[in-house]
């Protein structure tokens, strides 16, 4: 598809995903808007936005992966900035939406971080959010801004597909993603199997529980993240001591923080497939991880959005 | 225990759950505030307020169960009143809070109801919520006020135990229900299986697979709330076919609207256990639906609200 | 005229006055946009938006009349699920504004429902009003979006003045609506008098004084609105009594609740006007009713909001 | 009765009538809070605060009465430095709210000042307002926080019934005054006339009906408020003309701004009596204007509020 | 440069800086909006728009200047009314922001007055701020809209350039000016002196501190504005005393209350040069002061603004 | 004094400055509130709150200094617990107020972060904020909540009192600080000077004139905050080249980022004075820079507030 905006339309990156951002600018035949981002001796965060957005329809390409503090800031002191600039709607693009796991009060006295990020990115200025897979779903609503969700699984459903396994079984790796794997699983096909964690009675240990059928099958193991890989890779290990051919592993964001990588390298896992919803240090980079660009897919949206065409094909 | 409020607090109840908030007001010796729900010729509600509320701490009980509608519209009415008549604080328990499934976008151009309520209670003047079982946790972020959520499945979970069953199985009914069997499994530590619904290929049908082994037990089924019991009971079905010896239902609301009754009275479920956070009309009793209270629960709750002690002991 | 309105203006209809709804878009040589309202079997709204609205400028035309409740929520939640779906503006059409008469603390401890309705509306996303009649022009005030209301006397007054009668006086139906019939009296530039209703002192029967001159008159009592038609029919009563020649009445509103349409029967009113502003169910439709139609008024309305004309001709 | 406020009670006066207020603190055996206004040279207000007001309950007394604007300045500027000054409560007490008339969009592009003033006052910091005789009731409307509305026709009707008069009729001076005029015949148990303000149809000039009767009758006429007594003066001609027998008026906000004060001298009002909700300056005082003071009325209000005890007996 | 405007574009005076206001418009080669203000006898304002603003982008010029509180409400009561009118965006340009200097808590339970303003404007329904030299810059962050500031020292400093005095000294007239002084001094490239006012320790006496050299020099004084005068003048003199060859003045804001004209007059100040950001009414006229229009540059923000230009050019 | 708070006041400290708080609740006899900061691999925040808050008076001490952006983020998380746990009030003490330089847009489209942190402190639900030398005093005004400012100027001149130095001068390092070196001067009742910087013509050097007398001085330098300590060491080279006898410098904020402590080391400042808003990491150490501890006053102030009693005291 040829892309065209007109040159009221402003995207931004920040500093955590350049790269993308500027694929999905190449994408859409557009040129990247031009700001930088430093900091003074002290740490603060300076923002220059070096060309005019009076009456423009911004763009700011921003995931809050690590290191997530200073990312958030950044993104909101830039939406501070674009407001007092006035910016006719700003619209923030966040591949990854971090503190998501912090969605809800799992104990006395918690936060609700997710909530209230969504609170400070709206009190900042923010006009619209297109976000990617979402922890959880109901974290839109914690937005009033209406936003657009977009979904990684067609795009991790259709490499596997072209992959051509065969025998195939899609697996939950632990229970709250059961809901995931059945949309995996009707994409594919394929039957559903889950990984049920519970503590073992006598000792301590997490017990991996593997219900359903998975022996002599090619098992791919669904998530919407990855994060420290620990449970991912048990998981693994636990699907081969039951006997499943090959494990293969998606996720769309690829968090891989502490020793994630050293896990999954020594892991059972035959691949895994992720996103670049999140950048990639070099280091991280393994061979047996496979990366597929959103960049198409945050490209289309943005357009959409711009000539008020319907977003839904991207998501439905 | 032997509860002692203040005459500062006021309890209030309006139409959906009048006997719920009897039971509540007699555990904490308390008695009920007076105010009365009518509704003029052309169907506008007309609240009463028949005693001073001015610089009180009120509690209003409300369910919004069916008609949901009109439920909700007359807890904001209440608030309104409330809050223009000088109470200091309002607290709002909904032991069961209607529109919950409404609580993302799935599809395009669809509301967040469960977030435009929870705007729309804050924006009446609602000072706190005191709610039930959300149904998603995540709920609790569509609040800026604080909410104290409490749980019905350690009611439950302590019924079954009483009861003694052996070789017992936890299922969730449902892909989605998996994080909550397992909170029971582990409760009663027994084993956890799932009904795997997917369309089936051939036709437009919905099949039932059982995942996990459930022949020959005691199967418990677990859901946070039954509506028209279309899937709780096919799930019994699959799981009687699959060999189950026995299968029993627990959730916390019983919505059971349609043809709920008649689908649980055919079913092959043995007993359904529930909560009265919906006042069960006399013409859906049935001899195996058992019924718990969770009035001790939610006048614990208040108690502990009114004195500033903690409640976590109660969902923890 | 012929209006021409372009494709980014969507009108939707709700399930109050589809009709109405109809009249206006067909009025506007335009289409009604695609939606439906259902319920589930438990009785909560489903909404339903079948075509694209992103940056629309979208009217919603739905009257909060019987059942008022479900009428508003249909409202709200159709709001809701507008905002997200980044509709451009979000213009409430309300022909008839259910609650109006809730506009004050008349006793202690009641809420103002008419102001905490226009709160909900506003918190809910609607960015504009458009109203008839309110029952106090007051209430514009409770709204801080714009509000753009229309008036229905000259609908009425001009079928008066086509009717030909003579010897004309106009009555204030009661105390509160002396203000509403002046202006009809001017209108037809014809007397005025009044119905003061009082208690009578020795028992509790309301007593209807007639001030002013009646005798021999073709009499018109003119309200906004018309509910149970007690208040109507026994100023009817009154007026025949003190001899007027024939009572005719109009009024924007005919909300016909309870026995209104009994009471209208029987009485001596000749015949009765309405406007469609709340839709007359056929087992209302009598004879000595008369329906204009306020659909080519409101059409005006919206084409001159979306052409941003003045709307004032409309009320002045 | 005697009063008793502890001294976390803290009453300060502006400058729009500092008499009433150091009655109504005198009435409640308090002192007055230690503040003062004063004006820069430039005509910026300056107001000193001279005593801790850190967690107290403070209430304002201002009437917004001429200078309009100086007085609604000073108001909102007072309620800044109280709120920085950490006061707990901001109780304003209004006695005669200026910009009542402004309630409505009565012609294109009209402001609602009586709104925006009410908005502002709760952008400020004020967190209730005790008031009188609002010009409307739906002004309540206009607030979210709770608003005490106090009555002044007690007091005037108390006033007439003590006087003695017999053979009376209450007069309403204009169609908008009829409701209020009912309540006074209501607590006299006397009838009800009206003044029909129309334009007459040959020239220009009001004409100034009477409906019902008067002759010979001990005329009362009652309003809200007289400001340039161009109406009731008129009013009192026509009764006049019409047989009365001795015209008297009474009203709670005497505004008499303009030649108010010789239009009254100069007509056949008997009696006018008022209330001191606005400060009578001197060169007002004329022998034919009775006083009377709402400062026990407001006093008693203060009280109720303080001590948490229902308000509604000094209005209902 | 020749100036084109739509006609969706209106600009409105009220009522304190009329002449500024024409000149801008005709600079613009529009037309002025058509409005008036007047007052009712008991001093209530009265707003009339008579044109429509529906969907315009509407600015109102009025200057918060002498006398300040009916500036501001005059301003506030328009911006209602703008709102509730529909104008699209509300621009409200203030060349002088009255009560500016009570910008902190300087003692004890003092108003933060200019942040309240900012809070009223903001609540009223401005959507931009275009304003001139605000006292201090940190004026802006009080508002979220968005702020142009425009800046007077260029054209002052222009008009002492095109004088072509040599010798020349800024002096900073008091301690909190000598960040302006220096920016003066950087553009004439001259040095820098201060006037360091401190009290005497003998007596109750502000002493005049000059440091720097003076002696024998033309000296520039600047400031923001000049309101009574004493410090400015008294200034002079210690500048003549300390051997000043002559000595001229500065600001963009020529308050000039109180005594201010005699002073000046009085002074040794040779010349001083202001704008007209305040009208300067003909009795404050001396020949000794020189008026420079800011007409020229409000006229190129507004342009800009409204074609989506940037403004930084006027202020850097 | 012997400090008294009840168990309703709760002391809690985050991670920036640790010993700072303990001192404050040793000097207040009151013990600290039980929590944790910890991160989860991803540099995710983790708050544990170890006691119940509920219906508590809560203090939070945290500076918002290196690394900002993560004390921020912990800060505003924090506050956001403590709302959904049920505080009463939430008191944030912040001695160090990050990002106050960012105060206003000096150039186009800056952002003014120190409002923006404002707007965040406020919108997750502080209610008070208590600070020490805010960069400028409009900060305070930048929130809507009561602001306690203290100062450190009292604690520092009384360490130079005590010092008993003769013949001092006391020299604003800068043209911005003018204001805040005689208020020093004051105190000690000695002259003012002044460091006037200016880029020279010929080459893009700043030239440090110095403005009044230093020679043969004991000269006092007095600043708010010290960050790369650039200005304040060329300020002290140029007034040891000036004759001044010995060079002292003052500041209440101590950032001392970059090559902070290596400029110090190797100026000619004698004595550096600071105080511990920020905590000093140990390699920072040196000889010549004496702590001042704010605890005392910090203590003071929370003492103050919680009984009600005036802070003024401490910053007057």
């Amino acid at each position: 598809m040829s892309y065209q905006l007109n040159d009221k339309v402003k995207i931004f990156t920040l500093d955590s995903n350049p790269q993308l951002a500027h694929e999905i600018v190449s994408h859409l035949n557009h040129s990247m808007g031009k700001s930088s981002v430093s900091k003074f001796s002290d740490g603060e965060i300076q923002i220059n936005i070096d060309e005019s957005v009076r009456g423009c329809e911004v763009y700011i390409v921003q995931s809050t992966s690590q290191p997530v503090n200073e990312r958030i800031m950044e993104l909101l002191i830039m939406i501070d900035a674009l407001k007092r600039a006035s910016a006719k709607t700003i619209n923030i693009v966040i591949p990854y939406y971090g503190y998501a796991r912090q969605d809800r009060k799992a104990r006395s006295r918690e936060p609700v971080t997710a909530k209230l990020i969504a609170n400070l990115l709206e009190r900042a200025g923010a006009t619209r959010l297109i976000a990617m897979d979402l922890h959880t779903a109901q974290i839109q609503g914690f937005f009033d801004i209406p936003v657009d969700q977009l979904v990684g699984i067609p795009v991790i459903s259709h490499y596997f597909e072209q992959k051509g396994l065969t025998d195939v079984v899609v697996v939950a790796p632990h229970n709250n993603g059961v809901v995931r794997a059945r949309k995996l699983a009707n994409r594919l096909n394929v039957p559903l199997a889950l990984i049920d964690r519970r503590r073992s009675k006598s000792d301590d240990v997490k017990v991996m529980n593997v219900i359903g059928d998975v022996s002599g099958k090619n098992v791919i193991m669904i998530d919407d993240m990855i994060d420290t890989a620990r449970t991912i890779t048990a998981a693994a290990k636990a699907l081969t001591e039951h006997g499943a051919k090959a494990v293969y592993a998606g996720c769309t964001h690829a968090i891989l923080s502490g020793k994630a990588i050293e896990r999954i390298e020594q892991s059972s896992i035959e691949e895994l497939v992720i996103t670049n919803t999140i950048a990639l240090p070099p280091k991280k980079e393994l061979l047996k991880i496979t990366t597929l660009s959103v960049a198409p897919l945050l490209a289309d949206a943005i357009n959409r959005i711009h000539h008020d065409m319907p977003v839904s094909i991207l998501f439905e």
